[in-house]
């Protein structure tokens, strides 16, 4: 192959073309500062209040529900301090899970520095929690549940609406982080009585620098970012418009494509999962069938993933192991310890994250390359 | 005039076209995660170590000096919370001033509510602090000074190098939020012994949804946002390659035109400022000479800025009154207030900024709508 295979869409995605056609205006023909009291000001806030309401309706929520924020990460520590802080006097018990994102992880710990107490619900060998074990950790006190949505490592996908309904039915909020299911398959917040919901645009074709935080009507929440009082004062500073407007584009085209995207992917993506378990001593992480629709993730016994990935590179195919946001860790991912698997296993991860141009010819020439690449490493390692 | 005149550049500014062509590569062709392994993720590093490193010798400061956040608004919060909590044991104490943006006075107001005590230096007729003020109210539990360099409203320039002596002699940090002067005058954080300096792109021709926050060496802070360890775990989140892209262009433009600007806006301004000053009953807010070469700020007896901003916008011009950041609150501006104008006078304010792009054809056209404007409202007026 003469161009580069991008195999990592789970860490990011290019901006799609139609994507960045629509933000094109709301640099310089279109730029005014949305709490502008004239015309430019005026136009901004029409742009906002239209990306806005057609983001919500995408999730089907309504407009007044929806923060903006510079991304998951910001969603995340909006959802978790805000929450924690604007509730704390119902209780200082927090539920997540073992195997969310680092925005969620620091965050809790970073909570129960400041008082606050963190239960880390443990998932079985596919990723998923257990869910008699999330009835039992409520208590009185607790005040909020986080689960992540769609798993970025091992893309293994909960269960979603009974997650809700205990939720629901034990009067407490629930937010999810879901950046990486987000423009990739249906939500309703409404039917899977979410409460919080972390969202961002780059990881389906949309600008970085730009995300949201659902906030069902009603929720208790104080802002992270103070000032001006922008976002209905839950997330000050000056809106980033043409951000926003890419972010509404990127919906738009998830609205039209996301079906076909999901039946191509997925079956690209068997494919891939089929072909590279023939390699002896691979195995598969995360659950065989609820996992999102363009990622996979292996594990082969006596190497390392950061070798593997280093290797895959100088071959012109981009993978990673562990996740993008925390590469330069050299610890072994945490949610694949948390799926039983032994250090040196969760050591060689590889995943793999297909996206709307992923072809079968690059699969294939992944799959031509792997093999050569894995043994290759295999002979030099000292873990055989 | 066919064309609408915008004299409201302290709000925003339009994206500089050399910016905008500048970013364009970073959204489709490299756009990759900054944290990934591989060549697109490595190629994105690099671009971010080379924006860094730009942008942090425009300001006399070492690359690792400075983390990047999502504007102005995160760089304060960052700057004041990430301080304090990282301080506290050596005192809960902070000093500001009156007449800070939103994104200090807000935080600090949280701060209060989480055991620190904030004092609020006043300002002269001018809007410059004491010097013998700031020099009494440090103490020994005191930890950080911030005070904003060059006013949002008024444009007065404080006499930081005498401020930044004094809090080294007294060995407290000193924060100032830089936003309207950064890009328009020259500043060197060593000259001017600052040890954070809060610095963003939109207001300057860079990208919205961009800033930073210059941090000394050996300074103690903690993160406000959490998770994958970003900007060396100061800043969490995938990076916003493009908009830090145009944030480095836009300095680059800077470099080279900052001064030309200076002696263009300065001539243009006071042309502005003494032909709005033969307006009866009209005033002019902040320092005669100590102000930002781009900003004029008057007030009108009898009338309400809002209704000025108003009906100037029917006349096709864009201004403000009181900040944009607060456009929507009905308060009199807090900044005219502790220069001790009077509720209707504070009230009755017009911000006029101009920009690279302001000709002497606008203003003319703006000094003749104006007095019109401003006579009918006094004749609707029950100030009067």
């Amino acid at each position: 192959m003469n161009k580069r295979i991008y195999l990592d869409y789970a860490a990011t995605t290019p901006v799609d073309k139609r994507v960045l056609d629509a933000m094109q205006p709301y640099f310089y023909e279109n730029f005014g500062n949305t709490m502008s009291l004239h015309e430019e000001g005026r136009k901004a806030k029409a742009t906002l209040d239209s990306c806005r309401s057609n983001i919500a309706e995408f999730l089907g929520a309504k407009s007044e529900e929806l923060v903006f924020t510079s991304g998951a990460t910001e969603s995340d520590n909006l959802a978790l301090k805000g929450v924690a802080f604007a509730n704390q006097n119902n209780g200082k018990h927090i539920i997540t899970t073992k195997i969310e994102h680092a925005a969620i992880l620091k965050t809790c710990e970073w909570l129960e520095k400041h008082g606050f107490e963190v239960s880390y619900l443990s998932v079985d060998q596919f990723g998923l929690i257990d869910l008699e074990e999330l009835k039992n950790t409520i208590r009185k006190d607790t005040i909020l549940v986080s689960i992540i949505y769609a798993n970025n490592e091992i893309g293994t996908i909960q269960n979603m609406k009974e997650i809700g309904e205990i939720c629901k039915n034990k009067e407490v909020y629930l937010h999810t982080d879901a950046t990486q299911i987000f423009g990739k398959l249906p939500i309703d917040v409404n039917k899977l009585n979410i409460d919080l919901m972390t969202i961002n645009a780059h990881k389906f074709y949309g600008p970085k620098g730009v995300g949201a935080l659902y906030i069902r009507k009603g929720v208790s929440i104080e802002p992270v970012l103070h000032g001006g009082g922008h976002e209905s004062g839950l997330r000050s500073t000056t809106v980033n418009v043409s951000g926003i407007v890419g972010f509404s584009e990127a919906v738009n085209i998830a609205k039209n494509e996301m079906k076909e995207d999901e039946i191509k992917q997925t079956k690209l993506r068997n494919y891939l999962i089929e072909e590279v378990l023939k390699i002896s001593n691979s195995r598969l992480n995360g659950h065989p069938t609820r996992r999102l629709p363009n990622n996979a993730n292996f594990s082969f016994s006596f190497i390392e993933g950061e070798s593997l990935v280093l290797l895959l590179d100088d071959r012109g195919i981009s993978c990673s192991t562990g996740s993008a946001c925390s590469s330069p860790n050299l610890e072994p991912s945490h949610v694949l310890l948390s799926l039983g698997l032994k250090h040196d296993q969760a050591h060689g991860s590889l995943r793999v994250s297909i996206g709307k141009d992923t072809t079968k010819a690059e699969i294939d020439y992944f799959l031509n390359v792997l093999p050569d690449v894995v043994e290759r490493l295999r002979k030099l390692s000292p873990l055989r």
